[in-house]
């Protein structure tokens, strides 16, 4: 099959590889939608991020969705032809992280695109049965990949214990904070505050459920005694972070999604002197089911996020696309 | 009555005031034993704390216990002549925090010593009949004085999800790094690990249910792979806080009790890659029946805290010892 | 002021009654709309309801909404015009249960309309100042008024964990059951399932957000292996409460707010096999700012709701109106 | 191998079975210790529980212990002779419910002595590795045994919500009862009520941690006006559970963990008016680092529950003596 495959920093290149075979309990879905995700652009650009270095060829694309074409010998052949979205990670499902539930915390994870792990920028990939969820006709399969981004928003926004009637503010208007965004609206939220430096990604908010933006330049969120029951980063910023924090309410929830540097000053006397609860995404958990609930019921509107589309060829094209202020999602389709 | 009053950093003396007279649903609490906190040597060394400054004369102490010598027309004159152990906190009841039962959290809160509060360095003081709790005859007043250093150590514990068999480290083995050790064995933690810069007080932490002690100076703690279920801060010491917080399990907590900078430099990366949740506590709520069940089963001992006692001429000297490293607690008694 | 006041099982007189005057925390409100309650026709004509026996005249009514036109000493006079909604609890705020946030269930309670307290079916009632809620220009006094039953719908899913994509099954389309399913919906839940014997309720539920209904006299609802996330049971049927349980999926919730026998038999292998969790409603805690919100921002319709209008001349009249299976709401306006 | 093999209700015998044979991510273990259960006895005597029917031969015991002498190609040979307390299920790990760490509720779950599931009345038994706990070296095999129905004591008081200072209600002073009672203590509370109508079991439950027994025939307990924190039902009794909910404390739990009728008649109204949270235990998840813990740390004293230890040929010998009020729990060794 073909791949387009990282070789380092840099370095992109088409090539031939053996077409995934599935173990007993997986399946070989042919890949119809990847979603550029801002990871990706930081392998091809760093050739790392943090602890995980590409130091051998590597497949990035984890927002991927496609058709079942195989099964190994415990799937249910029925499984072939179904449109499906994948949940593109591979748990042990023994570790004490997995039997509490917590999967995304697995200490012996297997995540796509994540070395030594290929991802799905590639014709066929393979992925656990119970990972790859069937969806209804009526979603798109490039809204089928975007249910990966959409369950980065789900998982911040249930982390953040938004809900109906809740205050949110949300730092940063890139493709993840307009998700969470839309997410906020779909879980009852009733002001949702948006910051972001760049006036065109407030006006993209602003189209995607914002109720209100921000410029931080002109506005100091820190002062402006908002008082917000939940503040999500989506900007890995660490003044958005800081200033983020200062606005929220007594026993308030602080989700930190965005990444920035490894360590980050925080207003410590202000997170004890209102009992606020900081705490961070890593992936999610159980959030697909929901994720193609909201997107196929018209609750969270994911075709619109996608800005460009690109063939396997043009992966490098993609990428620099994913970089520019006005792009939301570029997609790339294995097939064409 | 006497007291002893603050009138500007550095600067305590007795004055005769009025005896406090009781709202309607106040009693007067004849004061026999105030333990002496870290909050009362700041007030009176810097003569602010944060944005609370002592521009008034003010009187210190918050950690009291005494006899019910006077009731508000709404209490029970019955409730004369009961030893009681004082939560020194006035909330409104009507804001939503109240409401929402985290009245430590009240926007109208009036706490004891916090400017312009008066706290209990005095022969009597007012406290809503709520607010005083009767105490077994088996108890003594100093230990019920220091119910409220124990509920500190109660809240931190709850909020850090300390259980039977749970795992903990404690930064800091002063006054409030004992209790929180004590209360972690009490919730049936099996390891506590308690780090301390101070071999003396690494000593007293073994006294009182540490199982094991840690030289920060010797070991670094980021690097032991403790991967504790919960870190509580008791340090204010941000090296403390940063090490501490490397060395909790995935999906593990961090409480920040002790203060420290308003800002200090956290590792976010992390925070986020574990999704540790971080919080603080802001003194507590609802704790002291849990606080006196403690005591007085003999769960928690805090007689065995006690290594001064003074009279209200000499907060002074109180206030001095309270710094000296074997200092648990100095305690004052307005009746000698 | 006038008032319709309850004698005895069966009569309901007019009277006219010194106008209440506000203790220090209250603000008066001149009656505008009040809500005729299942509550109300019971003990018109029982005279009773469980424990609660009307052995004094009382005034009936307790949802209720008007404007201010007095206030205590404590409360500042600009709120003198303002137009609310009434949250008619009075709690004590000094017991453990109020202190804990669970103000519903404070052992102290004082509620309109429960004897010997009287309700709102009157020209003027007392209310302390922080259960006077303003609403909003745009939301009408009626909607105001049906904050009440809207809160019993809130508190309702919130205990049933209700959210984003829940599947809900609800027993009983009377005017509790709309507003419960009216508020699932708002809450996100994607399957909302409503039961009735009655045609005509099961319409009225698909008018205000059932995505399915059932007749249980056709359907045996235990068996349809629903496997719903939430059973909230607004009928007080025991056919229908066990049915319900039947129908829930393993570590699913129940939540029994229609009142009826004291004892019922319930499936209880079914709630230890699955691990169900069973619980009821006591009024509510906490509800009238989310209320407002849904209410205000059209969530929830709760105008919609009204079917009848009546004088406070009329209070039997609207008290027999609100038995008939059409109606939903009948409202008393004291002014008329 | 050999094992005892119950063929139909009341005939037990002794067969030579093929030792089983491991599955690749299994251990085999030798088995040295299995408690009789009182499944194990209504099996013995009914031929079914419920739904699940004798209907093959079936080897009975699912409170194991034993030395692994095998594993399967997954699984370190270095395991081999560790002494390992087993947790009897496999769960699918694959369902929802697996996947929301509630592996207890799998739907596709297998358990030990369950039709058609064996369980260890035999020399040799199969399981998971990662649910074959390593003990102690000094912990009995006996105690690791008995982590099965320690593990239903965790279990239930963490629904139970018991934590310090709890005050809790055990009806049943059987093996479970008393079991349950130590895990109370263990967890903190404070008061422990034990209810039942023997008195020697009373005793028995005073001695292992009761801090008041009640004689239910001679105190009816739905009126003492206990307002306990939790009930805990280990006697499947309906007058016990009935008369239990009566006693607890608004906001309260209820926890049902003997089996009795599939439907029992609940006091529905008291559950509503205190806001009762009443749920059941099915097994047990993520129990077993836990008791092992509490058992070999001292904090529970399994290896006193023994009363009767008998040989492979001996079982229904042991099944007859569980049914001894005498008796706590009855071992049988395979090795004997």
């Amino acid at each position: 099959m073909r791949a387009s495959v990282l070789l380092e920093a840099g370095s992109v290149v088409m090539r031939d590889l053996d077409r995934p075979v599935p173990d007993r309990d997986q399946v070989i879905v042919q890949v119809a939608a990847v979603g550029v995700c801002g990871s990706d652009v930081h392998y091809f650009h760093e050739g790392r991020i943090g602890d995980f270095v590409v130091d051998e060829p590597l497949i990035l694309g984890h927002e991927a969705a496609g058709i079942i074409v195989d099964v190994g010998e415990d799937v249910p052949s029925s499984r072939i032809g179904e449109r499906v979205s994948i949940e593109p990670q591979r748990a042990c499902r023994v570790c004490s992280q997995c039997k509490h539930g917590r999967y995304n915390l697995c200490v012996n994870m297997e995540f796509y695109a994540t070395p030594p792990i290929d991802g799905a920028f590639a014709e066929f990939v393979a992925i656990q049965s119970d990972f790859a969820f069937r969806i209804p006709d009526s979603m798109s399969l490039e809204a089928a990949a975007l249910c990966e981004p959409l369950s980065v928003g789900i998982w911040s926004n249930q982390k953040a214990g938004v809900g109906p009637g809740s205050r949110v503010l949300i730092a940063g208007a890139g493709p993840i904070g307009i998700v969470v965004a839309q997410v906020a609206a779909a879980f009852g939220a009733t002001e949702i505050i948006v910051s972001d430096v760049v006036a065109e990604r407030r006006e993209q908010a602003e189209r995607f459920g914002a109720t209100r933006t921000i410029d931080p330049r002109a506005e100091d969120i820190a002062t402006l005694e908002l008082d917000v029951d939940a503040f999500i980063d989506a900007s890995g910023a660490a003044p958005a972070v800081r200033a983020g924090i200062m606005a929220v309410a007594p026993a308030g929830r602080v989700v930190l999604v965005g990444m920035g540097a490894d360590e980050v000053a925080l207003p410590v006397s202000r997170i004890q002197g209102r009992e606020l609860v900081v705490t961070g995404v890593f992936r999610y958990a159980n959030t697909w089911p929901l994720a193609i609930k909201l997107a196929s019921t018209g609750r969270v509107d994911l075709d619109s996020l996608v800005t460009g589309r690109f063939g396997l060829a043009d992966v490098e094209a993609a990428l620099d696309a994913a970089t520019a202020p006005e792009t939301l999602k570029a997609i790339v389709d294995p097939r064409a």
